[in-house]
């Protein structure tokens, strides 16, 4: 299975990723271990779901931040075949108090790392509620990949 | 210390873990870390703490995430002495905004790491909580272990 | 860049900190990778931002989690040239569901990191809202070190 060539046959396009001067930076490598730092969707994907966001649109808003964590890992490791797998997701939903359906809409997120990177694409997960998000954001996830 | 000896004395029972096929597993191995997917509490320990449950029913469900996740390290070890020692545990407490005893909650997880693990299962902790939680539950606790 | 040093010329007043005999530490080491519990601000700063303290009162808050975590690292390392870079952040703040600032409330604690560590201060995070907190803590930030 060759990650880069999925990211082409799917149709994604990767976001430029901006390093910057702050103190915040989109990745840091330790070891074998690279944490990403918490990736929202693009505009027009705010809100909370189950008021503003149906579970669906929340789905296709976790499925935007899997592209852009896709892309701050091209960009730590310049290919994708150095992912050796994903280890470890948090999948943060800006949800109503009653929502229910926080696997669903991180599921978008990792059933494209698992489009992308196959059997090694699988991961453990947290998938939970937030009081609210950056931005109004209705989803953020972080991960940790595992790397050559 | 033998976890094994102990949690037969404690009289656990520790549920059947399903891998299934789905992008979420429930554990990932890195090295020497063990990352555990957050847990959730059986049927019947839904609702928000502060509101549905008290702080001493969360105490049990959290308890009853640790359980589980006894098992889940079984599953991947095939047995609990391969643990090496407990090392960060993050305890989301599904409660009202003016819920303030997280940690009295998540001390039901810890407690019981301590009664099988001895002074191998403290550990690093944020216990907070969350604005909602996978089909309503009271508590999720998710884990990572250093393992042999 | 010599981070003790720093501290002084900040004039930082690291808190004592206290181990205890509970199943939570503040701390725990795995390899090179420290691991230290989440911290809450000292007394006086409780409330969800967004309603009971402005995002500056939060951003001061997160600092003084920051100030924390370094007293933290300095006993568990003996001296904070060990440190070899800051990993991971989460920031977690208590702020209504309406509130989007979380990034500028967390900047509190990333920027003072920054401030002592210098490049090696910079790290991957997340900042997100929760629905509450211990205590009604205005924030509560857990983070990992890479240490010698």
């Amino acid at each position: 299975m060759d990650p880069e060539q999925k990211v082409k046959e799917l149709g994604l396009e990767l976001p430029d990723v901006q390093i910057g001067d702050r103190p915040l930076i989109p990745w840091v490598r330790s070891g074998n271990l690279l944490y990403l730092s918490g990736k929202t969707p693009g505009s027009g994907k705010q809100g909370q779901v189950g008021k503003d966001l149906s579970t669906e649109e929340g789905y296709q808003a976790a499925r935007d931040c899997a592209i852009g964590q896709l892309a701050v890992a091209k960009a730590a490791l310049g290919d994708l075949n150095k992912v050796k797998r994903v280890v470890k997701v948090l999948g943060m939903v800006n949800a109503v108090p009653e929502f229910t359906e926080q696997p669903q809409v991180i599921n978008g997120f990792s059933d494209l790392l698992v489009e992308v990177f196959g059997e090694n694409g699988r991961h453990a997960r947290s998938a939970v509620g937030m009081g609210s998000l950056p931005g109004n954001a209705s989803v953020e996830v972080e991960v940790i990949f595992e790397v050559e």
